[in-house]
């Protein structure tokens, strides 16, 4: 009889270190498998896959206990994933889980979220890897029914794996009962009326980023707004190759 | 007989607006229509499809000549297309052009590019949206070949459209000649050894990015890297969608 290693599971955000997503995540999981929390030392909110090349990273050990082990560095999201799997940790985790994330990244926001540019970077990097996020902003939102949904899809990806190139993105709507997860399409939308424009105090012009969601088809039954919309989790497969092979074919063609 | 409006074209990039790139660029690209240069006051590579959303985002007119404008601004390549399309322009473009950027952005370095953020956020916007890298980071690179490959693809852009969230990614290998445009998937590779590990003055570590790249399936026909080797110039059409319908099917008989 072999005895079956615990899974080592990396853990990151774009919240930082100290938001209350982060830490509930990491109570959620704790029974799983070893730890290790990497997570920037501040937010880090639309970092997307952004990476630090021009400047040096630093980290720091915060705290090292029986199965759980924090780190914090001064880079992005993505660089937390590179840093912890190329230089920190002894062993190559068996999953990265990046949230939960205060806010949705559904639709286009997985285009800018940083926590979902760590679960792609997660996949780059050979290693199955998903990010959660709950649909509310608030620092003290309630991540009660998240954690437990995350950690059931854990679960499930320790025991099936995920495919070569593919990440999970799962998002959870607010309400103390979820209906379940529902598999789902990134629904075709975009952010407009993007900027509230204001005065500093020197009278200049300044931008601060803001919007509004408009979705170029909500009634696509596999859009993952429209699960949200319905009370459900909804999970989106998604693929680090954005090759288009379908215009591929037509472009082959005409060039 | 209705005259036809010269196009709006959009510039960017992640070298910021001083690059030797952008200037080439605009160069190449002067009479093909009206051109808005809205670049990043400097170098911002690596940032993906970042946006600055905890910070205000400040923009200056730099000049104003004939068919000609520049616009330098404090946020990322992302947030160039964003701000320009929402606040600053008076017409929608007909096309966003992001580049030259210096050094190439083959396979996965479309996950990371700024350049390629840039792009895809056009694309995201709804605009024909077009990235175009030469694979030399020299600051003096000579971009007579990028320049001219980059006018022909433009011009045909112009005239054909682009499918509804599908961007280009246009790499251009090293030389005098290039025997010509080769549509390609992105390869799948990634980076490894990605860290330079130094002391800082007070003899703390700190972390460089730096790196191999590594190809995953060196010898794909369709792959972007082997058209580069083999001195063609290589067109990836990437989509905004990353969905993985194939693992989607599959995904909704097991959950």
């Amino acid at each position: 009889m072999t005895i079956k290693k615990k899974p080592l599971i990396l853990i990151t955000n774009d919240d930082g270190i100290n938001a209350k997503g982060i830490e509930e995540l990491t109570i959620s999981l704790k029974g799983l498998g070893e730890i290790v929390v990497f997570a920037p030392d501040g937010p880090r909110s639309g970092s997307s896959c952004a990476i630090t090349s021009m400047e040096p990273i630093r980290c720091k050990l915060v705290d090292k206990k029986e199965n759980l082990t924090l780190y914090k560095c001064t880079g992005t999201p993505a660089d937390c994933i590179k840093l912890a799997i190329n230089e920190i940790l002894e062993n190559r985790p068996d999953l990265v889980v990046a949230g939960i994330n205060h806010g949705g990244n559904m639709s286009i926001s997985v285009q800018y979220s940083g926590t979902m540019g760590a679960a792609a970077e997660g996949c780059v990097l050979g290693i199955p890897s998903v990010g959660i996020s709950l649909m509310d902003c608030d620092e003290n939102a309630d991540f009660n029914e998240s954690g437990r949904l995350g950690c059931e899809l854990v679960q499930w990806i320790l025991k099936e794996g995920l495919p070569h190139g593919t990440y999970l993105n799962l998002n959870i709507p607010v309400g103390k009962k979820i209906k379940g997860i529902k598999v789902c399409r990134q629904a075709d939308g975009r952010w407009t009326n993007e900027y509230k424009v204001s005065k500093d105090a020197h009278d200049e012009t300044v931008y601060w980023l803001s919007g509004n969601f408009k979705n170029n088809q909500p009634i696509h039954p596999d859009n993952d707004t429209l699960a949200l919309d319905n009370g459900y989790a909804s999970l989106v497969p998604c693929k680090i190759d954005v090759t288009d092979y379908v215009f591929l074919e037509t472009l082959k063609q005409m060039i």
